[in-house]
C-alpha cells in the first residue's frame, strides 16, 4: 500500500456515483477529454463565460457537459455544481494558472494527483531545493556577474511567458548588458533540448519500479519557442541586439523528438531520484510530470526545469507516441490519467491518487 | 442546401457509374490515392511521359491506373479518356502549376472544389484583397523603403520557388541591400511558423458551422525551407552576405507540430472569416485549404499566405494525425477529400462540392 | 534466385527450432525486439553486466531473455549460448561499435544481412569508392585549401562522436582557422539534412524492382545535434568561435520528417544505385540502410553518408511512418526486420539474408 494522500472515505461516493473528469478548457484539454472517453469517462469543460466553439470541430474530444462562469479565478461558486457532478479536476498548467495556485490548493473537490507539490513547483528556490536533494543535474548558478566565466542566461524575478531574459555568451557581453534586479544569472547550456513526458502511477506493481509504484516515460517533445527559434534567419544575435529586437522565449507550440536510446539510462535515474524525493518531501508526484532539460555535446543531461502535471508537448501524442506504443498501442497521457483513476476505483484505492 | 458551384445534372452519371479519383502523380498524390483506397474509390494517376517507378514501393498507395502524355500541360488531350472513366479530378499545387491555372479551369472535366478559388489565389493581389475583407491580420506592407522601421522581406513579381528574396533587420541593412524592381517591401514577422490544415464541408450539419457546412483542423506542419533552415550553422546572416551566400526559402520537406491549445480560437476565427468572405466573394472555398501564418510573441497570428486546395505538409499525416484523430481515428486530408466525395454521392448533393 | 550469401544448410536447424532475434541493448533495440515480437518471435538482449532497467518500462518491448558479461567486447564468450539459443543477430551501430566490426564479423552466429558490408562501410575512402561507382551526388572534396572556393566543413580521421570539426564559410575564414593533420576537407552543402530509411529485401518480388528484390522506404529522419542545433540562439558561428565555444555535431536525437513528394523518384533512383553497386562489390546490402544527405535549394540531393544496417532515426517510428503505412499500417523498421525473417523461414531461403 503506498502513500495516502487523502481518506478514500472522503471519496467513497465516487465509487456509487461514477466520476466524470473534469479540466478547464485549455491547455491540454482535448487530450484529456478525449483519453478520458476512451476509458468510458464522462467529462466536463470549465469555460470562462461561454464554451469555447473549437471544441465542435473534434467531435471525439468534445466534454460531455460544459460548467461556466464569468471569471475563471472564480471558480470556487462552482464547487456545489462540481461536487454534486462527482468531478474530478485534472490539473493543468493554465487551471492553476487561471485559478490561482492557493484557490486551487483548497477547492473541496478531488484533484487527481498530490495537492502538496504545487507549494514545491510554484516556488523556484524550493523546486530547486527539491531537485538539489534528488542530485538532479543543474545548470550553475552565479551569485554575481564577476563569477560568470562562460554563457549565461539572466532570468528576472516574475518576468512574464519567457520575455526579458539575456543571454550572454560571456562575461564580456553580460557586463555591457543592461541587467535590472533582482534577477538570476544561471549557466546557459549549449545543446539541444528534450521534454520528457513520464507519469509515476502508485498504484501500478509491475514496470519499472520506484518506490510502491512504477515510472513510465510517454513521450517527449521540444518546445517551439518565439522568437528565439526564428531569430536567426533576419542576422546574428549581437546585431539584432543592436537593432533593438530581443530575444524571448513565449512557447507557441511543440514538435515530437525522441532520445537517443543509450540516453535512456540516465535520464530514467533523474525521474527516479525526482520521484524518490517528492516522497520523502511531501508525500510524492502523483501522474504525469515532465523533466526539461539539455542534452550536452558530452550526452550529459542538465535539468532546467520540471513540471509536476501534464504538459502541452503531450498533445503531440493524442494516438500514443513512439514510447507509450510500448507500454500499450494508442495511449496518450489524457488516456494514462483516465486509466489510473479507472483502476484506483476497481482497486479502491482513490486515496493514494486524489488528494 | 448550400452554395450550389454546378448544376448536378452535370454529374449525373457519376451516380450511376462510381466517380474515379484522379490526380497529378507529385505533390501529396500518394496520400490522395491511399486515402481514395481507404473509401472505396478506384483511383487514376495522370503521369508525364510514363508512371513514375516510386509508386512501386506503396502498395496501399499506387493508383489502380495510369494515364500518360507527352508533356503535362497537354493534360487537355486526356479529357475524352478523363470522361469516359468517370474521373474526378483532385487539385493540388502541382496539378495547377503544370497544366496551368487557365487550362485548368476549362477542362471539362468534374474539379473536387470551386474551380473560381483559383482567380482568387493565383493573383496576389487579389488573395490580400480577399484575406483584407476577412479582417485577418497580416504583414504590413510598404509602399516605400523610406517608410521602414523594422525587419523587412523584399519579394520580387514573378520569383520562382522561394529564390532572390531579401532579408533585412532595419531600414539601414534595406538601403544597403540591392533592390531590383519591381518589388514588394513587407514587415517581416518574427516568431514560429505554423501551417494549418484546414477543411470546409458544405454538407456537413454538425461541427463547427460556418455558413451552412462545417470548418475541421486536420493537422499543422512547418516547411522545410532550404537553404535558410541550417544556413546559421555556417554564420551569420550578415557574414554570410557578404560572402555572396544569399537566403533562399525554396520547400523542401515538412516536420509535424501541435499548437499551444490556448492558440485555437484565434486560428479557427481567422479560418472561420477567410471561409465566410470566400462565399461572398464566389460561392467558397470547399474541402481542403491552409493558412500559414507567423506566431508572435505576444501571440498574435499573422498569415502571410494562404493555399485554397491540399498542402503538402499533409503527407505527414497518411495516418492520421494529433488533430484529425479527435475527428476520426487515422483520418488523413487525402481520406476526408474522399469522404466527402462518397458523401455527396450518397446525398445527391455532388453540386455543391464539384465544379 | 537471389544472391547467396551463406549455404541455407548452415540455418538448417533454425527451421526446426524458432530462431530468436537478438541484439545488444541499445541503439534501436526497444524498437526491433517490439517488431519482432509483433510478429511472433521470441527476443535475446545482450548486455554488459546487468540488463538494463529501462527496458521494464517497455512491456511490449522488454526481451524475453536477457544475455550478460562482464564487457560487451566479449561478446564471443556468448558464442556456444548464442548458439544453443537458435540466436540471430541484429546488427547495429552500436552493437558493431562495442563489439569491434573485425570481432563482430567472425561470430559464428548467424547474422542478418550481409557481413561483408562491413568492410565497406567501417572505411571512409571503401565507402566513397562504392558511392562514387553507384554515381551517387556527393559533396567535392578538395586536396588543399588553396583550391577551396566556397564553404567547406575540415574533418579529422579518427575525430570521434562529431567533434572538432571545422566550419568555414569560405577559403579566408579557413586560412585563419588551426587545422591540424591529417584531414579531410570537405565541400559544404547547405540546405535541408534528410536521413531516408530504406530496406532493400532480397526476398520480395514485388514493389520496386531491384536486381532480385525490391526496395522500400519506411522512414524520413533528422537528426538532432548537439551543440550546433540551438548554438545560433547565443550569438553568430564567428562571435562564438572568438568566445572559444566551437561547433559540434554529436548526434542526441531525432525529429520526424517527410520529403516533397517530388523528390521521391530522386532519392529512389540514388538508393538504387547504391543496392546495385553493393551486389556487384560484395554480394549486396540486405534489409535496412540509410541514405544521409542534403537537399539544396536547386533541389539536388547530395549524400555526405550511407549506414549499412539499421539507423536510430527509425525509433521515430515504433507504430508506422507516413511512408511504411503506405506498405503495411503500423510497420517499423524492427518489425519489417522480422517479417523478412519470417518469410526467409517459410520459403526456405535463409541464405539469402543471413550470413
Amino acid at each position: 500500500m503506498g502513500v495516502q494522500l487523502s481518506k478514500p472515505a472522503l471519496w467513497e461516493e465516487l465509487r456509487s456515483q461514477p466520476p466524470r473528469i473534469t479540466t478547464i478548457c485549455s491547455h491540454s484539454s482535448l487530450q484529456i477529454f478525449h483519453g478520458a472517453r476512451l476509458e468510458g469517462f464522462s467529462t466536463i469543460g470549465i469555460a470562462e463565460k461561454s464554451p469555447p466553439r473549437f471544441y465542435d470541430a473534434f467531435p471525439k474530444a468534445k466534454p460531455d457537459q460544459f460548467l461556466t462562469m464569468p471569471k475563471l479565478s472564480d471558480v470556487d461558486t462552482l464547487v456545489p455544481q462540481l461536487q454534486k457532478e462527482h468531478a474530478v479536476l485534472i490539473p493543468t498548467g493554465s487551471f492553476v494558472e487561471y485559478v490561482g495556485p492557493e484557490k486551487f490548493n483548497r477547492l473541496p473537490v478531488p484533484v487527481f494527483g498530490n495537492r502538496h507539490v504545487m507549494a514545491w513547483e510554484s516556488d523556484r528556490e524550493k523546486e530547486r531545493e527539491w531537485l538539489e536533494m534528488a542530485h538532479v543535474p543543474m545548470p550553475e548558478r552565479f551569485k554575481d556577474a564577476s563569477e560568470v566565466d562562460g554563457p549565461v542566461i539572466v532570468k528576472y524575478y516574475g518576468a512574464k511567458g519567457g520575455k526579458g531574459f539575456i543571454l550572454a555568451k560571456n562575461s564580456e557581453d553580460l557586463l555591457a548588458s543592461p541587467i535590472r534586479q533582482p534577477h538570476v544569472i544561471q549557466e546557459y547550456i549549449i545543446g539541444t533540448r528534450y521534454y520528457l513526458h513520464f507519469f509515476y502511477s502508485p498504484l501500478s506493481t509491475d514496470g519499472y519500479r520506484v518506490a510502491d509504484g512504477s515510472l513510465e516515460l510517454l513521450g517527449i517533445d521540444r518546445r517551439d519557442e518565439a522568437n528565439i527559434d526564428e531569430l536567426y534567419k533576419l542576422g546574428s544575435q549581437e546585431e539584432l541586439t543592436r537593432s533593438g529586437i530581443q530575444p524571448s522565449f513565449v512557447v507557441t507550440g511543440n514538435v515530437g523528438v525522441v532520445l537517443r536510446e543509450s540516453l535512456l539510462p540516465q535520464v530514467f535515474e533523474v525521474a527516479e531520484r525526482i520521484v524518490k524525493t517528492s516522497i520523502d518531501l511531501f508525500g510524492g508526484m502523483v501522474g504525469p510530470f515532465c523533466v526539461e532539460g539539455i542534452m550536452t555535446e558530452a550526452l550529459e543531461f542538465k535539468v532546467f526545469e520540471i513540471s509536476t502535471r501534464i504538459v502541452a508537448g503531450t498533445n503531440l501524442y493524442v494516438s500514443g507516441s513512439p514510447y507509450s506504443d510500448m507500454v500499450m498501442p494508442g495511449l496518450s497521457t489524457g488516456r494514462r490519467i483516465a486509466l489510473e483513476l479507472r483502476r484506483g476505483l476497481k482497486e479502491d484505492r482513490l486515496g493514494e491518487i486524489l488528494s
